[in-house]
Protein backbone atom coordinates (compact mmCIF):
# COMPACT_ATOMS: atom_id res chain seq x y z
CA UNK A 1 0.00 0.00 0.00
CA UNK A 2 1.26 3.39 -0.63
CA UNK A 3 2.02 6.03 2.29
CA UNK A 4 2.59 9.13 2.72
CA UNK A 5 2.71 12.00 6.11
CA UNK A 6 -0.70 13.96 4.59
CA UNK A 7 -0.69 16.01 7.41
CA UNK A 8 0.73 17.70 10.92
CA UNK A 9 -2.26 18.91 12.84
CA UNK A 10 -0.89 21.45 15.10
CA UNK A 11 -3.20 22.38 18.11
CA UNK A 12 -3.26 26.21 18.56
CA UNK A 13 -5.18 29.05 21.25
CA UNK A 14 -5.64 31.86 17.90
CA UNK A 15 -5.68 30.74 14.86
CA UNK A 16 -5.28 34.29 13.52
CA UNK A 17 -1.80 35.06 15.47
CA UNK A 18 -0.09 31.50 14.32
CA UNK A 19 -1.52 31.93 10.92
CA UNK A 20 1.21 35.13 10.85
CA UNK A 21 3.62 33.09 12.53
CA UNK A 22 3.49 30.01 9.93
CA UNK A 23 3.38 32.28 7.60
CA UNK A 24 6.50 33.53 8.27
CA UNK A 25 8.14 30.24 9.08
CA UNK A 26 7.29 28.26 6.02
CA UNK A 27 7.82 31.76 3.88
CA UNK A 28 4.22 30.85 2.25
CA UNK A 29 1.74 33.04 0.64
CA UNK A 30 -1.28 30.09 -0.05
CA UNK A 31 -3.20 28.84 2.95
CA UNK A 32 -5.84 27.40 2.98
CA UNK A 33 -9.34 27.56 5.65
CA UNK A 34 -12.01 25.27 6.44
CA UNK A 35 -13.99 24.56 9.67
CA UNK A 36 -15.44 20.91 10.78
CA UNK A 37 -18.14 21.18 12.47
CA UNK A 38 -18.18 16.84 13.26
CA UNK A 39 -15.00 18.09 15.56
CA UNK A 40 -15.48 21.35 16.72
CA UNK A 41 -12.66 22.90 14.70
CA UNK A 42 -11.29 25.66 12.71
CA UNK A 43 -8.29 24.77 10.67
CA UNK A 44 -5.89 27.25 8.38
CA UNK A 45 -3.30 24.90 6.24
CA UNK A 46 -0.28 25.06 4.47
CA UNK A 47 1.31 23.06 1.80
CA UNK A 48 4.79 22.14 2.75
CA UNK A 49 6.21 19.56 -0.09
CA UNK A 50 3.62 16.49 -0.84
CA UNK A 51 2.61 17.16 2.85
CA UNK A 52 0.11 19.52 4.51
CA UNK A 53 0.92 21.45 8.12
CA UNK A 54 -3.00 22.11 9.40
CA UNK A 55 -3.19 25.02 12.47
CA UNK A 56 -5.84 24.14 14.56
CA UNK A 57 -7.87 25.98 16.72
CA UNK A 58 -11.01 24.55 18.48
CA UNK A 59 -14.64 26.05 17.96
CA UNK A 60 -16.22 24.52 21.06
CA UNK A 61 -14.92 23.66 24.95
CA UNK A 62 -16.17 20.27 24.37
CA UNK A 63 -13.83 19.94 20.89
CA UNK A 64 -10.84 17.63 21.50
CA UNK A 65 -8.45 20.36 20.18
CA UNK A 66 -9.66 22.24 23.50
CA UNK A 67 -8.98 19.31 25.31
CA UNK A 68 -5.74 18.57 24.21
CA UNK A 69 -4.59 22.31 24.85
CA UNK A 70 -6.28 22.57 28.42
CA UNK A 71 -3.70 19.12 29.34
CA UNK A 72 -0.88 19.61 27.17
CA UNK A 73 -0.78 23.26 25.95
CA UNK A 74 -0.25 24.27 22.42
CA UNK A 75 1.55 21.94 20.18
CA UNK A 76 1.81 18.65 18.10
CA UNK A 77 -1.66 17.06 18.35
CA UNK A 78 -1.57 14.27 15.69
CA UNK A 79 0.02 13.21 12.67
CA UNK A 80 -2.13 12.06 9.26
CA UNK A 81 -0.52 8.69 7.22
CA UNK A 82 -2.44 8.64 4.02
CA UNK A 83 -3.04 5.60 2.81
CA UNK A 84 -5.11 4.05 -0.34
CA UNK A 85 -7.76 2.08 1.54
CA UNK A 86 -8.42 3.44 5.17
CA UNK A 87 -11.03 0.39 6.19
CA UNK A 88 -8.35 -2.34 5.42
CA UNK A 89 -5.75 -0.69 7.11
CA UNK A 90 -7.91 -0.60 10.08
CA UNK A 91 -8.74 -4.30 9.78
CA UNK A 92 -4.89 -4.99 9.47
CA UNK A 93 -3.95 -3.09 12.65
CA UNK A 94 -6.55 -3.86 14.45
CA UNK A 95 -5.51 -7.83 13.86
CA UNK A 96 -2.11 -6.60 14.82
CA UNK A 97 -2.93 -5.62 18.32
CA UNK A 98 -3.32 -2.08 17.56
CA UNK A 99 -6.06 -0.08 19.64
CA UNK A 100 -8.57 2.09 17.32
CA UNK A 101 -10.32 4.86 18.43
CA UNK A 102 -12.63 5.09 15.51
CA UNK A 103 -13.46 1.36 14.45
CA UNK A 104 -14.47 2.69 10.90
CA UNK A 105 -13.68 5.83 8.57
CA UNK A 106 -15.70 8.77 9.16
CA UNK A 107 -15.72 12.08 6.88
CA UNK A 108 -12.87 14.71 7.84
CA UNK A 109 -11.36 17.77 6.51
CA UNK A 110 -10.18 18.19 2.74
CA UNK A 111 -12.66 15.62 1.27
CA UNK A 112 -10.92 12.94 3.59
CA UNK A 113 -12.39 9.60 4.84
CA UNK A 114 -10.24 9.43 8.06
CA UNK A 115 -10.11 6.63 11.48
CA UNK A 116 -7.87 7.48 14.65
CA UNK A 117 -5.57 5.10 15.87
CA UNK A 118 -5.21 5.32 20.15
CA UNK A 119 -2.10 6.71 21.10
CA UNK A 120 -1.57 4.28 23.85
CA UNK A 121 -0.96 2.36 20.70
CA UNK A 122 1.36 4.23 19.09
CA UNK A 123 3.85 5.47 21.41
CA UNK A 124 1.99 8.48 22.48
CA UNK A 125 1.32 9.62 18.87
CA UNK A 126 -1.70 10.11 18.23
CA UNK A 127 -1.76 8.96 14.38
CA UNK A 128 -4.82 9.47 11.93
CA UNK A 129 -4.95 6.95 8.31
CA UNK A 130 -6.83 9.06 5.72
CA UNK A 131 -7.92 8.38 2.16
CA UNK A 132 -9.20 10.83 -0.94
CA UNK A 133 -12.63 10.89 -1.91
CA UNK B 1 12.88 28.32 -1.37
CA UNK B 2 11.81 24.81 -1.90
CA UNK B 3 10.44 23.09 1.43
CA UNK B 4 9.52 19.48 2.42
CA UNK B 5 8.85 17.63 5.79
CA UNK B 6 11.99 16.11 5.64
CA UNK B 7 11.07 14.29 8.94
CA UNK B 8 9.33 13.65 12.55
CA UNK B 9 11.06 12.92 15.22
CA UNK B 10 9.28 11.06 17.81
CA UNK B 11 10.57 10.43 21.32
CA UNK B 12 10.92 6.78 22.55
CA UNK B 13 11.48 4.91 25.62
CA UNK B 14 12.75 1.26 24.09
CA UNK B 15 13.71 1.70 20.59
CA UNK B 16 13.67 -2.01 19.90
CA UNK B 17 10.15 -1.86 20.81
CA UNK B 18 8.90 0.80 18.78
CA UNK B 19 10.25 -0.20 15.86
CA UNK B 20 8.24 -3.65 15.91
CA UNK B 21 5.48 -1.35 16.49
CA UNK B 22 6.18 1.32 13.76
CA UNK B 23 6.59 -1.33 11.40
CA UNK B 24 3.17 -3.12 11.68
CA UNK B 25 1.87 0.55 11.89
CA UNK B 26 3.64 1.77 8.35
CA UNK B 27 3.91 -1.74 7.18
CA UNK B 28 7.25 -1.23 6.83
CA UNK B 29 10.21 -3.38 5.60
CA UNK B 30 13.24 -0.97 5.60
CA UNK B 31 14.48 0.59 8.67
CA UNK B 32 17.92 3.05 8.75
CA UNK B 33 19.71 3.12 12.16
CA UNK B 34 21.94 5.21 12.93
CA UNK B 35 23.56 6.93 15.86
CA UNK B 36 23.85 10.52 16.61
CA UNK B 37 27.12 11.06 19.53
CA UNK B 38 26.95 14.60 19.78
CA UNK B 39 23.17 14.78 20.60
CA UNK B 40 23.19 11.91 22.82
CA UNK B 41 20.57 9.59 20.77
CA UNK B 42 20.11 6.34 18.49
CA UNK B 43 17.56 6.64 15.92
CA UNK B 44 15.18 4.22 13.46
CA UNK B 45 13.79 5.77 10.65
CA UNK B 46 11.37 4.70 8.14
CA UNK B 47 10.52 6.34 4.92
CA UNK B 48 7.10 7.47 4.25
CA UNK B 49 6.39 8.97 0.85
CA UNK B 50 9.25 11.87 0.47
CA UNK B 51 9.59 12.02 4.35
CA UNK B 52 11.08 9.72 6.96
CA UNK B 53 9.49 9.03 10.50
CA UNK B 54 12.50 8.56 12.73
CA UNK B 55 12.06 7.01 16.31
CA UNK B 56 14.55 8.48 19.07
CA UNK B 57 15.90 6.81 21.95
CA UNK B 58 18.04 8.36 24.20
CA UNK B 59 22.06 7.10 25.14
CA UNK B 60 22.80 9.31 28.06
CA UNK B 61 20.68 11.11 30.87
CA UNK B 62 21.54 14.61 29.49
CA UNK B 63 20.22 14.23 26.28
CA UNK B 64 17.43 16.39 25.30
CA UNK B 65 15.45 13.45 24.39
CA UNK B 66 15.39 12.11 28.21
CA UNK B 67 14.95 15.11 29.10
CA UNK B 68 11.61 15.66 26.97
CA UNK B 69 10.40 11.91 28.40
CA UNK B 70 11.02 12.94 31.32
CA UNK B 71 8.68 15.90 31.42
CA UNK B 72 5.88 15.33 28.43
CA UNK B 73 6.09 11.34 28.13
CA UNK B 74 6.45 9.41 24.79
CA UNK B 75 5.33 11.52 21.59
CA UNK B 76 6.26 13.85 18.74
CA UNK B 77 9.37 15.47 19.55
CA UNK B 78 10.16 17.80 17.03
CA UNK B 79 8.76 18.51 13.23
CA UNK B 80 12.12 18.82 10.70
CA UNK B 81 11.68 21.04 7.44
CA UNK B 82 14.17 20.53 4.89
CA UNK B 83 15.13 23.95 2.96
CA UNK B 84 17.71 24.82 0.36
CA UNK B 85 19.63 26.89 2.62
CA UNK B 86 19.47 26.90 6.63
CA UNK B 87 21.76 29.90 7.14
CA UNK B 88 19.77 32.64 5.24
CA UNK B 89 16.60 30.91 6.28
CA UNK B 90 18.04 31.15 10.70
CA UNK B 91 19.11 35.51 9.48
CA UNK B 92 15.41 35.51 7.43
CA UNK B 93 13.69 33.81 10.43
CA UNK B 94 15.28 36.39 12.99
CA UNK B 95 14.79 39.14 11.15
CA UNK B 96 11.24 38.37 11.53
CA UNK B 97 11.01 37.82 15.62
CA UNK B 98 11.23 34.35 15.79
CA UNK B 99 14.01 32.88 18.32
CA UNK B 100 16.64 30.50 17.75
CA UNK B 101 18.52 27.98 19.38
CA UNK B 102 21.13 27.39 17.03
CA UNK B 103 22.06 30.35 15.47
CA UNK B 104 24.27 28.78 12.56
CA UNK B 105 23.56 25.48 11.27
CA UNK B 106 25.17 22.27 12.70
CA UNK B 107 25.71 18.81 11.81
CA UNK B 108 22.86 16.18 12.03
CA UNK B 109 21.52 12.54 11.54
CA UNK B 110 21.04 11.56 7.58
CA UNK B 111 23.85 13.84 7.04
CA UNK B 112 21.97 17.05 6.68
CA UNK B 113 23.11 20.44 8.25
CA UNK B 114 20.61 21.12 11.06
CA UNK B 115 19.51 23.81 13.35
CA UNK B 116 16.61 24.41 16.03
CA UNK B 117 14.30 26.88 16.56
CA UNK B 118 13.10 27.88 20.25
CA UNK B 119 9.21 26.60 20.67
CA UNK B 120 8.30 29.77 22.55
CA UNK B 121 8.43 31.04 18.83
CA UNK B 122 6.53 28.76 16.92
CA UNK B 123 3.48 27.81 19.10
CA UNK B 124 4.96 25.16 21.43
CA UNK B 125 6.32 22.91 18.09
CA UNK B 126 10.55 21.80 18.13
CA UNK B 127 11.07 23.04 14.31
CA UNK B 128 14.14 21.67 12.85
CA UNK B 129 15.52 23.48 9.68
CA UNK B 130 17.99 20.89 7.66
CA UNK B 131 19.66 20.78 4.38
CA UNK B 132 21.35 18.27 2.47
CA UNK B 133 24.88 17.88 2.50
Amino acid sequence: MNRKISHLGIAVKDLAASEQLFRKLLGAEDVHHEEVDDQGVRIASFKVGESIIELTEATRPDSAIAKFIDKRGEGIHHIAIEVDDVASELTRLKSEGIQLIDETPKQGAHEMMIAFLHPKSTNGVLVELCQRG
